[in-house]
């Protein structure tokens, strides 16, 4: 039935297909709908870090208490109250709120990127990502017609470096580098952090060449490590960041928060986008959230995450050692959710995946992170949802059918 | 301090600040705050058809039981259970889900309009809409660069016939028209329900020219007349009609959920359009207003809605019989929450603003709703939120101001 639709649909969407790219994560991960796969490719939190009698608790307070404000319209920033205390908890968390800064409530980070682009990025401007990057931001650049430029990391991060080199390459082109965009702490996918000389070179170079950072930080809440390098807002003193966070991972996806801090001046913009796109974010999400940082909620979410992912990256790590160490090498992460592999032998993760699935492993392959079509022998494994049997399981698995391959 | 920001952000922002228009109606809403004004501004629900004791049972409820589910991340199209749910409901209230029919959630319809814009309107691309209509479709459609063109309504809707000359005119151009939008029931601004004759010409007309109908149906659930017509989805057999709905007025606005439901192959564009703009709209959200819906909580909220809104019509009409009728014009809604009013003298409405808020009373001045620069002596006015005592002393304020202005 579905075939013998009367209007020619194509006439009206001409063009529009091709514009936009499905994020081959999301049609991966239905391969697996259903059967007994242990994913690695997701990256859900785990539900156990969720504190559901706290929530259930704060929710009924929320509307019955305050139903009049919270279950009614907001202004397209935000709910005031909730901006002002979402900025004592960046400041309390080690993020630089300056005077000149605004924040904007988002449904999700990833709206936080949409609507940066969506008043940053025009046709052909240039937007320096790290290679692998992060996807769904990918996909918003060339949404948007920027022309993407890769740089490569290496353990310490993007080598900046070499981004110093491309960008004098670019201006003696004449062309246009308007921002960086990078996941700085326990990147996505890699799980890489930026060095702290680093993140001083990112941000003198920003400086040199009058650049913004667009600065992606879902994860830099619950590190592993009692050091770790404070945000390149933190550092920044010239109000060259835009920095983006989610409640996603330190209270629940569910209530699809996010938000960007950085210059007023940019943060005004994005909310006549944001009139546009979806008026306001949910206000009842706006409320739990705020209720839920006033009781520490959300600091006793980000202490079961940091203690709950760390054990599970260790035993991901002490498995990978055990079984892969003359197979493959693989990032650290501080933080994070995710562990970055390649093979050692030249074999194609993405041919590779409907066997793994086959023999109940999944993973994401690496190429879909890439801008260039390199990492064709890498993939991201996630070690935030699976229980730690899964992973010692799936890791046997995953070993199991690459050894079989190479011998 | 604001003022000394280092970098020029105007070089980030260029070319972006004019293509994004700020809404009129929402800047002129913030003269009225912290002011002893009685507004009609707005477009608010009363909060007190809000179900608070239901909702915050529902929502202890759903966290507590379904809290792995509906605390966690869902698929971009929605919930697969609530999206069911909406379905059974949309058909119970008489719109009609056919075979090569889907549904996506949105964050609010206001997403549900930006997301269908995305997907359907190009640069140049003619977009037909009821002159006056709703502002923040408008700016959408601007903000894709489509050609707008306004069609005169009268008191049983957009003018079909005049529709029909211009839709000629167009095809002899070689214009590429695409998509008519429009309120059909209790429109916003003018409270205005499109006749069931003229609703028949105009599936015609979209037959005849290949179009889409984007229909917007935010208060066909609670009209106050038992005769109405049934929304244009019901009535087109043809698959050519994208009708948004959402919960802001039959729930409440702070879950910001809305829908769009249409053929499959619009719908499933709009999924990838989604994925670069939020991903997925509140899990929690859906969760709830599915048990909403399940418990009758949605039908109670209608019917609550219907009888106050009714009554606060019917006060706003008498006191404009009573205090104004030598004075102007105005539409008679069966539905909905705006009145739309023309002064019989030529008086600009928005120039007259200022002062009306110095008399206490708001409304938005019409020439904000319409393409061409006409209604210059119009304005809406919202009779949802205020009391009825606001609404009989507001009313009276309106009258004396315009009197001592024409006398």
């Amino acid at each position: 039935m579905r075939e013998e639709d009367v209007p020619v649909y194509e006439k009206f969407l001409a063009g529009r297909v091709s514009r936009l790219v499905a994020s081959e994560v999301r049609e991966l991960l239905k391969l697996t709908e259903g059967k007994d796969v242990i994913s690695f490719a997701g990256g859900l939190p785990d539900p156990s870090t969720f504190m559901k009698e706290e929530l259930a608790e704060i929710a009924r307070e929320v509307i019955l208490r305050s139903g009049d404000k919270a279950l009614q319209y907001a202004p397209t920033k935000g709910v005031l109250v909730f901006r002002e205390t979402l900025k004592g908890f960046l400041r309390a968390h080690g993020v630089k709120v300056s005077e000149g800064d605004d924040v904007i409530v988002t449904t999700g980070s990833q709206e936080a990127i949409y609507l940066a682009s969506k008043t940053l990025v025009g046709p052909g401007d240039i937007v320096i990502v790290e290679e692998p990057t992060y996807l769904a931001a990918l996909n918003v650049f060339k949404f948007f017609k920027a022309r993407v430029i890769p740089v490569d990391m290496d353990d310490n991060g993007i080598k900046t470096d070499i981004l110093e080199e491309k960008l004098k390459a670019l201006k003696n082109e004449g062309a246009n580098v308007k921002l960086v965009y990078t996941v700085p702490t326990a990147q996505n996918p890699t799980g890489i952090t930026l060095s702290f000389e680093r993140r001083k070179h990112l941000l003198e170079l920003a400086s040199q060449h009058d650049l913004l950072l667009l600065e992606d930080d879902p994860y830099g809440y619950f590190t592993f490590e009692a050091e770790k390098p404070p945000p390149l807002k933190t550092m920044d003193s010239e109000g060259r960041v835009v920095y983006f966070g989610t409640f996603s991972k330190i209270v629940a996806p569910g209530f699809r928060l996010g938000w960007a801090l950085g210059p007023w001046k940019i943060i005004d913009v994005m909310e006549l986008a944001k009139q546009n796109v979806d008026l306001h974010s949910s206000t009842l999400a706006q409320y739990i959230c705020m209720e839920a940082i006033k009781r520490g909620v959300v600091d006793a979410t980000i202490e079961r995450a940091r203690h709950l992912y760390k054990a599970k990256r260790d035993i991901m790590l002490r498995e990978l050692e055990d079984h892969m160490e003359d197979l493959a090498t693989w990032t650290k992460p501080l933080g994070g959710i995710f562990i970055f592999l390649a093979l050692k032998s030249a074999m194609d993760t993405k041919k590779l995946l409907p066997e793994a699935i086959e023999k109940g492993v999944a993973y994401v392959p690496g190429q879909a992170f890439y801008v260039r079509k390199d990492g064709s022998n890498t993939m991201r494994l996630n070690y935030s949802y699976p229980t730690p049997d899964q992973i010692k399981t799936g890791i046997r698995r995953l070993s199991t059918l690459i050894r079989d391959k190479v011998t």
